[in-house]
């Protein structure tokens, strides 16, 4: 290994890690605790994308996280906790979001005085202020606050380690001043990557260990006649998409996938089945997946939501479910095997690197209001999405749930959204015509933002959304868990 | 005491409660967790306003809350944590907000099952999810979950009151099904307010507590040639602004305030000096406070900011700090007492009803694009206030901290905004006069919401913000603590 010598301070050599992992861009709002961390990354060759508001930089960090492989957000202490939804989602959804965040440097703790954006609880004084860690402990699976030169460099590599190994949230607390203070050593500029393999075991060992459990599988595939795979989310985050589908279309067998996994698999693909969901699904999915005689569950989480309220017929003669946490065969649980290496093996392919994809938004009027000023980072960075507002004038998914004034909202001209953005084009549209040629203009016109409002009946629900209504007044009178789940496809 | 049979359910109960303190309005996001409570809030006399984002709906009611005595927010399970920025301010700034929030039910966990809007973290089955709670007893004094009919009077009675009588928020957590769950008991309509009385110390006893404090006070006042108030936002939060000036009045003592205390006087008054905030402040501001010879501290918090990076010169003779934690007389602590009740009584006067005044919000153009969307709620509601956006481009109060361009923030054309949303009227000004004529025919024109954006330059500081970068370069060389505070007047 060759040796270059480089002075780090604590800040760059965190950009550089960062950067290592594929980060090429960083997500925040600035703040008085974290400028001289952002001073950092304006002279990295990271870039700085500014964003309206704490939680919508963790949601583009999150969406960049997924499609990258890391996501990084920036931001100032205390007010930092407004990221709480995007990093409890990113959790959820086991999506690898770094929230790096400035703080209060621990002298200023020892002025015994309150400080500014913190509770100023009474507290024994001289105590530094740990709410923001406690917080995002709920929903990061890896925490370090860099108060020591001398510890930095193992927490940095440890915490983003964590991160791309476990697809979850992690979070790095800087404290002011510390973004420049010097690291000890002098570190090679490569070693972090490098050092990365030696927190993982080898290849070949990986390949021992998977040994029995592939040959458990094909043995069971031979035996079967009717296989299913039904596909979960940690296929997406683990980017693994290209390799089931090699290995379905190898075994010819069709794909299912949950809500949260819908996009494994292109719907025009002829494997691709759709979302099953239970009683939720079309019923063509619902045959096809119920009445195979071997599931591979792989890579789900059996929500409520995605078991359609527990409506799901599995009784398969074999069933095999493969998760990041273990990987079950016929009731026999393994663990401590890395997903990735087991779905890439039942592979045996490669995967392809993912062309430049445009983004195209498809959401509800509702949810869009909540985040619709987003649209203004867009414009600024010369972004190109297709935003598609479906305006049903409200919460529609939860008018079939308990009707009331609360599910209307003030309804918007969303087409001139545009106008207060200074950039962007607008158009409403009441037909499929009219659709139709809006998007494929937009589709052509590459360039800025495009947002086809498409106006919808109140109570124009989805096929799914009238499945679950049906489910609903079928088993109404006395069971409350209808209430329980409103389905969102 | 009349006894009125009422069969009363746990919701119903509650809003009863809240309508008797005060509360006429709740705000909120509905969800499939809360809907029921949602429905009994649409059939209560009290009203319910849609906001486009929960935590938007925490600003709302908090800032109802400092007007009203109480404000309440109503939110669903776990995207409501979206709240935690609005309830950290509510508690930082002793604002009386009430979370109200649903849940899963018990015996949907009971189903071992993952259910949506939870983190869903491999955890013991069967046990119920508190994450919520955890995370918001950060910023509550008090919480409840009510999960048994049999304490639910009891634990609304107490949070209800504790969120009063300390002026911070609290939480209370509804499970699904229990708002229209029976109370054991039947309860007179009107026992709630009369029942907050038995948890109160009666006036002559309270009397009795403040005399001996009274008397030293009066004392001290005799004594001192230039005494000075310092008032700050607890001020405001008890509602004592009149008793405050009264007392002010009666003995020709002038008042400074803190920041946050600002509007505790309004500046046309003779007794008014203005922002006390050491070396930020105005030099007569800084003359008249440091140079009497007794100091009246009362109620406010001395935070970095409030007392301008620490560079307040207090060394009266006599010091008088008063807040709802303590008092304290020339260093002589006194716990327990009602800061309220002391107030009141140093005034010896009444207050008067705050006669119906137009919303006024002066915002900057960074923090406007955080929460414009609101507007729409304004739109809703057939509200008028004036929004008045000082445009300097970007984050006007960090540029003399470090300047970058994560400081600068994309342009809007803010009075478009009444276009996008079907209301209101939307000028840009570039001159006093135009802004003057502007804000007239606003303040004449009810019925919408007016938005004024005035332009200005970029590196048009105000004169607090020039006094504090004054300070920065004086101080800069090798002390830190130049880049520890942004004064935000």
């Amino acid at each position: 290994m060759t040796q270059t010598l480089v002075a780090y301070n604590i800040g760059n050599y965190l950009l550089d890690c960062l950067y290592d992992y594929g980060v090429k861009h960083i997500f925040g709002i600035p703040g008085d605790y974290i400028l001289q961390f952002d001073k950092l990354i304006e002279q990295h060759k990271i870039k700085y994308i500014n964003a309206t508001s704490e939680n919508s930089a963790g949601n583009m960090a999150d969406a960049y996280g997924r499609l990258r492989g890391l996501g990084v957000v920036c931001i100032t202490y205390g007010v930092g906790i407004n990221i709480s939804n995007a990093l409890a989602q990113a959790y959820a959804e086991s999506s690898p979001l770094v929230v790096i965040s400035g703080a209060p440097n621990l002298s200023e703790y020892d002025k015994g005085q309150k400080l500014h954006h913190l509770l100023n609880k009474n507290s024994i004084l001289h105590q530094m202020d740990t709410t923001q860690l406690e917080i995002f402990s709920h929903f990061t699976i890896d925490q370090a606050i860099l108060t020591s030169a001398e510890e930095a460099k193992t927490q940095i590599d440890r915490v983003l380690w964590s991160c791309q190994k476990h697809k979850k949230p992690v979070y790095i607390e800087i404290p002011r001043g510390m973004a420049l203070a010097t690291l000890p050593q002098i570190v090679h500029e490569q070693e972090t990557s490098q050092n990365l393999a030696s927190f993982q075991s080898t290849p070949t060992s990986r390949a021992i260990a998977l040994h029995p459990i592939l040959e458990q599988i094909k043995h069971l595939l031979q035996k079967s006649e009717k296989p299913v795979i039904w596909a979960g989310h940690e296929i997406l985050r683990y980017h693994l998409s290209s390799a089931l589908i090699a290995f379905a279309a190898q075994n010819q067998i069709p794909i299912a996938s949950t809500l949260l996994g819908k996009t494994v698999i292109n719907e025009d693909h002829p494997l691709s089945l759709g979302v099953y969901q239970g009683k939720m699904s079309r019923s063509e999915v619902r045959d096809t997946v119920e009445k195979g005689d071997c599931l591979l569950m792989l890579g789900g989480i059996l929500s409520d939501v995605d078991t359609g309220i527990y409506t799901t017929e599995l009784n398969h003669q074999h069933k095999i479910f493969a998760t990041a946490a273990e990987i079950v065969i016929d009731g026999q649980s393994y663990f401590g095997l890395d997903f990735a290496d087991f779905i890439q093996a039942l592979a045996e392919t490669a995967q392809l690197a993912a062309p430049e994809r445009r983004t195209i938004g498809i959401v509800g009027d509702g949810a869009f209001q909540m985040t619709a000023t987003e649209l203004s980072t867009a414009a600024r960075y010369k972004l190109d999405p297709i935003m598609i507002v479906l305006n049903n004038q409200g919460y529609g998914t939860e008018r079939p749930l308990l009707e009331g004034e609360y599910n209307d909202i003030h309804n918007w001209n969303y087409s001139f959204l545009p106008k207060l953005l200074n950039c962007g084009v607008g158009i409403k549209v009441s037909t499929e015509d009219a659709f139709d040629t809006a998007f494929k203009a937009a589709l052509t016109q590459r360039g800025q933002f495009h947002l086809i409002e498409v106006e919808l009946d109140k109570t124009d629900f989805s096929p799914a959304l009238n499945r679950f209504l049906s489910f609903v007044n079928g088993t109404k009178t006395n069971d409350r868990t209808a209430e329980m789940v409103m389905p969102n496809n």
